[in-house]
């Protein structure tokens, strides 16, 4: 087998993380083109596809999918968790970015949903993925997952968007823009992270883990790691705006700084944001001992790609 | 026991309907007031509370719980149901009327959720309202119902909220508003009512029935029982708009007419409008016979006060 380009060396295992990674983005492309109905009326499929289907590393289902996989579930028991949770983040994608919101022209190198469709179709496009997810998940699932473990799957999802999750993280980042510098401390900050970036990556680890049959104990750690990892892609983030180029970015280095945002450099330090990403991602590492460690190795690799990514 | 104010006698039944509505919406709204996490960000939980407690008649969990007591269950096991469909309910209203799509600056004699909250918080407070829904009703639920039959409520749930439902109505709602009048068919018009009205009042009714323990056939004749009273509700909506003065409705008479909005009346002059008042009338009290007659007096008398009313 032909290795791919770029393919990375640099940690201990031998393991292709950048193929894992391909080929799992290839089987959850082709689960979500299928996943949504072609039904009249057909703009609102439209606008649902259109970002649903608009690529993305799908981080979120692959770490469902090896979250199943470690405990002892295959792909496919996973796959319509992953789904979900795919369907999950691009519904608050798509109402983040409306002109009431952040108010963004483009995603992912797109024109964002509503400048393509409009605001009235952008709002509904969001609740129709919503109402999606839990709908796919329950009905494909239906037959592979014992229906307890569907049920504790459906209140780890709706946790995972309301106002213990997704809600809260973008209410209190919306209100932390007006807010003063002095009055945004490290406690914000962690919130914002937790619950916009880390809830959905945790209900994904754990929905993988619910899926695959794990025991408490295995769902615990997973949604330990994942709250880490989600933590530590947003300091890793915040530290690369402020020793990156733009060139070596692909998008503008500085902007946060730029835009008076609360960052973990502009609250701690770049030092101290060092020491904590190192931290978050022994933590993280720390939670898969005790797993086998050929399935835990998608998810090391996971840890490293988002502590060592350079980009 | 004096009875209500208004109390009316008009059909055969002793059985005071009115007094049953308003004991259900007491119930309803202690529950409902019970179901929203005081937590932080208090901000969305406020917005949240301010639409979901903003009253109204409370049909759709009522419908729930009559549905769920008809096949022999109790107030207390439909009692999440009935919260998590009218959850759904006021997402909906709030989502409908932001200014990209109804425009809406009062409902229920209150300002709109945008108008006091701001249209970040109006969408962010139907997602959590969406998401809440399924939470609640999970976490609520179970103990009470066997998890089957939980997953078959979350299905029928999400269906009614999605591209098979609600969003839908709504979908082809706004484009009809664009349409030359020739084009627009009683067909489309029964589509709006069966996707904006008809399925959540289906849902209401199968959910009922699925906590309460109903059998297949009980399922189906309380999902026809809803269809045709939510179809039914529309046309009698659409000719109190041509016949009763604004006095009468207590809302501006002969408004339809003046939007040029799509209506029976409209499209199929009053006479066939009444007769198709009555057909639904008739076949939705079809579906309860069979039923303990006793039992069945609530939906009886909630489909003569929907064909029966004068505002």
């Amino acid at each position: 087998m032909i290795p791919p380009e770029g393919k990375g060396n640099d940690h201990k295992s031998a393991f292709d993380f950048k193929l894992y990674m391909i080929r799992k983005a290839e089987s959850v492309n082709a689960a979500l083109d299928n996943s949504v109905p072609l039904l009249k009326p057909l703009t609102i499929q439209e606008a649902v596809r259109y970002s649903l289907l608009a690529g993305g590393k799908r981080v979120r289902p692959l770490l469902c999918i090896a979250a199943c996989e470690l405990v002892g579930g295959d792909e496919a028991t996973a796959m319509s968790a992953a789904c979900a949770v795919e369907m999950i983040h691009t519904s608050s994608l798509i109402h983040d970015d409306l002109p009431c919101m952040d108010n963004a022209d483009l995603r992912r190198g797109k024109q964002t949903n509503h400048k393509v469709f409009g605001e009235d179709m952008a709002v509904l496009a969001g609740d129709a993925l919503l109402a999606l997810a839990f709908e796919h998940m329950t009905v494909v699932s239906s037959g592979l997952v014992a229906p307890e473990r569907m049920i504790r799957a459906v209140v780890e999802l709706a946790r995972a968007i309301g106002t213990k999750g997704l809600v809260a993280g973008q209410v209190i980042d919306l209100s932390s823009e007006r807010l003063n510098p002095h009055d945004a401390g490290l406690e914000r900050l962690e919130f914002i992270h937790l619950h916009k970036t880390a809830a959905l990556l945790e209900a994904a680890a754990v929905l993988g883990a619910i899926m695959g049959g794990g025991t408490e104990e295995e769902i615990e750690k997973l949604r330990k790691y994942a709250r880490c990892i989600g933590l530590l892609f947003q300091v890793v983030d915040d530290i690369l705006d402020v020793t990156k180029s733009t060139e070596e970015l692909g998008k503008n280095a500085g902007k946060d700084v730029m835009a008076g945002k609360l960052t973990y450099p502009r609250l701690i330090g770049l030092e101290r944001s060092r020491e904590v990403a190192e931290k978050l991602s022994r933590e993280a590492e720390e939670q898969l001992l005790g797993f086998d460690s050929d399935k835990a190795e998608p998810l090391v690799a996971l840890a490293n790609y988002i502590a060592c990514r350079h980009n």
